[in-house]
């Protein structure tokens, strides 16, 4: 199931997404779309809706140098656990939202990830379980402030900008995270093309890790790491991320 | 005004508190306490109810290394700009619940620190008008999990673990942050003693920066930094963070 967060002419819903091209229809949920989505039988071309951000997660954990191509184009090492860091949850936008560029930053990238989408409230979840606490899967773009990333030490700032965490296009709740194909464009050139088989720390491990440190809850993302690639983003452009099995999540990109 | 959050005989509410010691009793809040707090009329002795954490924050933002003496103590510089990282909203308990330590670290330190509560919703406040975003003042104590923290490089699981962030007793919203004694002890040993006019980016600089990167939200967390002094902490022991016209925040340690 391909479920999404929308503007419907009469407010905001959750909703479900069938088929596809001109013929997607967006089915409206009553409440959340957490456990089995109760419909409220209202349904709208998908066309005629806005896909607002699917999520808005309570908290966003993402973790650094987690494909071994990404760690050493910037000279790291891949560190031995997960290196995890929080983006705040007013970072996230929805697909098509414009990504904003600070004045205080000369160099904003762009960094495509698989983003990981909880199901329900969990604590230390061995990674054999960690299926049935994830409700589905989206992307992301983990939008960092580089120069601002690397004077600083801690990534809190040149990771935490508003708009630095577009999210969509939607949660897909049917695909294996194991081995897919990830690509991002900018201004449709392709930039990252890598596959998520090449993650160092792999999904069912990561939320192991990060349920062990804190609880996660319902709508929590984890972003799983960017593989090579990675580069600037100048305001007129647009950036895609595609992952296989789920969708595009496209934004341009504006000067504040 | 000292507003509180509680578990009365009948459930939880916000509150304000008036008088102390004996004869020191809760008003209860309709609702939240932004703004001019709306009174229920019900009324409880202190000594009948449990006080919580005062505020549920969407997010805690953190400042790293904001007292000269503190970043001397570990051989660091101050940094020019503040060095801001992000604590879950998960890792928040309230006065006297219990800080768990992790068995995965070997040194668990308490951080007394001076915690700014946010008002309303705000982005791009000068330093000049900060005041104006602020609610009031509470007492947070940002535990952290030293060898994790050195060893992982970003401090999203060292300072990140459920219960690491300690916060009350109550928000003080008529107190000047500008020159308050912070004094941590740890089973009555006095081992931080300090004062807020020592913090290197002070409390309306770091509304100014904080809220130039993310929108804030009402109940939002601003930690403005530990003075030196800071050390471990171990199960058994109890860690108490006074702060001059606040109060005192008190939280037992216990092995998870």
């Amino acid at each position: 199931m391909r479920l999404a967060r929308i503007a419907h002419p009469d407010g905001v819903a959750f909703a479900s997404i069938e088929g596809d091209g001109d013929e997607a229809q967006v089915l409206e949920i009553a409440d959340h779309p957490f456990g089995k989505p109760n419909f409220t039988g209202r349904r709208w071309p998908l066309a005629d809706v806005r896909l607002l951000a699917p999520i808005l997660p309570t908290k966003v954990i993402a973790v650094g140098r987690n494909y071994a191509a990404h760690a050493q184009e910037f000279g790291n090492e891949v560190p031995g656990e997960p290196m995890i860091f929080l983006k705040p949850s007013t970072s996230v936008i929805g697909p098509n939202a414009a990504i904003k560029l600070p004045a205080v930053s000369t160099r904003v990238d762009f960094e495509g990830e698989l983003a990981v989408v909880i199901g329900q409230p969990v604590k230390n979840v061995p990674a054999a379980r960690a299926g049935a606490a994830v409700l589905g899967y989206t992307i992301a773009n983990d939008v960092s402030a580089r120069d601002l990333q690397e004077s600083d030490g801690q990534w809190g700032r040149a990771k935490g900008f508003d708009t630095f965490c577009p999210v969509g296009p939607w949660i897909e709740t049917a695909v294996d995270p194991a081995d897919l194909a990830i690509r991002s464009e900018v201004d449709g050139e392709v930039k990252q093309d890598a596959r998520t088989s090449a993650l160092v720390h792999k999904v069912p491990e990561l939320v192991e890790f990060v349920s062990a440190v804190m609880t996660l809850l319902p709508g929590d993302l984890i972003l799983t790491g960017t593989p090579e690639g990675v580069g600037p983003i100048t305001a007129g452009q647009q950036v895609s991320i595609t992952v296989e099995g789920i969708g595009t999540l496209t934004n341009p990109v504006q000067a504040a």
